[in-house]
């Protein structure tokens, strides 16, 4: 069982995703917030590319709909990216679906469907992850959103903290200088995640945003241990 | 003064280098071997994409020719990327022009020609890449070869080390999350870089080329202080 991380979707391509697990990863946001949803008892989230076609599935199917361009809603949709619209009591979201187009998490998910099996990984899910990755007992590989097609630390920084939970039970990170990056990233992080992404990109964008609820809420780790965002082909489930 | 790496030749679409110095690096072997050519007192490094170019170049100009895929010497050049290659006294290079297609150092260079100004980078000339950034004063790109498009850590790690020396004179990093991770592995590695670097995959590579003696060359900063490769348009020569 090996780990490697791709640092963008843009770098796909490079990797041959057959009969391998791939953890797509967008900690801020995307993928904490369809972990979210899937807790909060929505049944399936479909993760598309364009605003149009997400405003298109809540026509179709009742879905909720949930899109940001730049960090921001976009227009026509019910809610943006932030998991805390999911929590609130505005919009009844258990037994109803979500469509969802994001910045950066969307095309990693859709460029990585060549994965034997494809789950969503977050901090506030990574037992649930790291868990999956150790009952398939297959390559894994981390595919980081990133930001616009360019490296960011906290997505990075969860295929540190993944490799973390997989080493004792056999995992090998020593054939990938990202996943040994990402690992020792990750030491670095461990003891104050939310301190140590202070430094990052990401958080100057998320206050811009004022979204600082988000950030915290985003760097807790196992608030949901047990939440799985597992694609069953056409949509992600609770695995 | 602010400094970005790209980690991948492929990901350079993504960059606007107007404006800007940009500074290749592919300490594993190109732009260590470029470093060592240029001290040796070569007056001139054609860096080009194809064996045949290379070739080409040694027909119609004379010049040394040098040349690998995934590390080997190809067929039909003089040398392959070893600097040890130009240190020898197998072959006369002083006053001679090199002509070096190497794997990923030429397409990481070719691919950068848009910057304001253009050096080759390498532990071997750390301080002299880090005081021509200085006298320029302009923000700064540092394109690290990878391997094959994917991250490696030896780049990575001299976009660290120039960070390093530029941060004291007002050099900002904070708005780059894989500047602030090169800063970071640097900090990690410099006490015994050749040691740090065990763990990494371009050493396995090299061990399997039987080229250990490249490592460690590669891996001590400063051994050419004062030799910069400069791109005057086209070709690189001493700056």
């Amino acid at each position: 069982m090996k780990l490697d991380l791709c640092f963008s979707p843009d770098l796909l391509p490079l990797y041959d995703l057959r009969g391998q697990v791939a953890v797509i990863v967008d900690v801020f946001r995307a993928t904490s917030t369809i972990a979210t949803a899937l807790h909060q008892g929505m049944t399936a989230v479909y993760p598309v590319t364009t605003v149009a076609e997400c405003i298109a599935l809540g026509h179709e199917r009742g879905c909720l709909t949930a899109s940001e361009r730049d960090g921001v809603r976009a227009a026509g949709v019910d809610i943006g990216n932030s998991p805390f619209e999911l929590l609130h009591e505005d919009y009844p979201v258990r037994g109803r679906e979500l469509a969802i187009s994001t910045t950066n998490g969307t095309k990693a998910l859709r460029h990585s469907l060549a994965a034997e099996a494809l789950v969503c990984g977050a901090f506030i899910n990574l037992t649930a992850v790291a868990d999956f990755c150790l009952a398939q007992q297959r390559d894994i590989l981390v595919v980081a959103a990133g930001w616009k097609g360019k490296f960011c630390l906290e997505d990075t920084l969860l295929g540190g903290a993944l490799a973390e939970r997989l080493l004792p039970h056999g995992l090998d990170i020593s054939e990938s200088d990202a996943a040994l990056t990402a690992y020792q990233l990750w030491q670095n992080a461990r003891a104050d995640l939310p301190g140590y992404l202070h430094q990052s990109a990401a958080l100057r964008r998320l206050r811009e945003l004022e979204a600082n609820d988000d950030y915290l809420f985003c760097t807790q780790v196992d608030t949901y241990p047990d939440v799985l965002p597992l694609w069953d082909g056409s949509k992600l489930v609770r695995g």
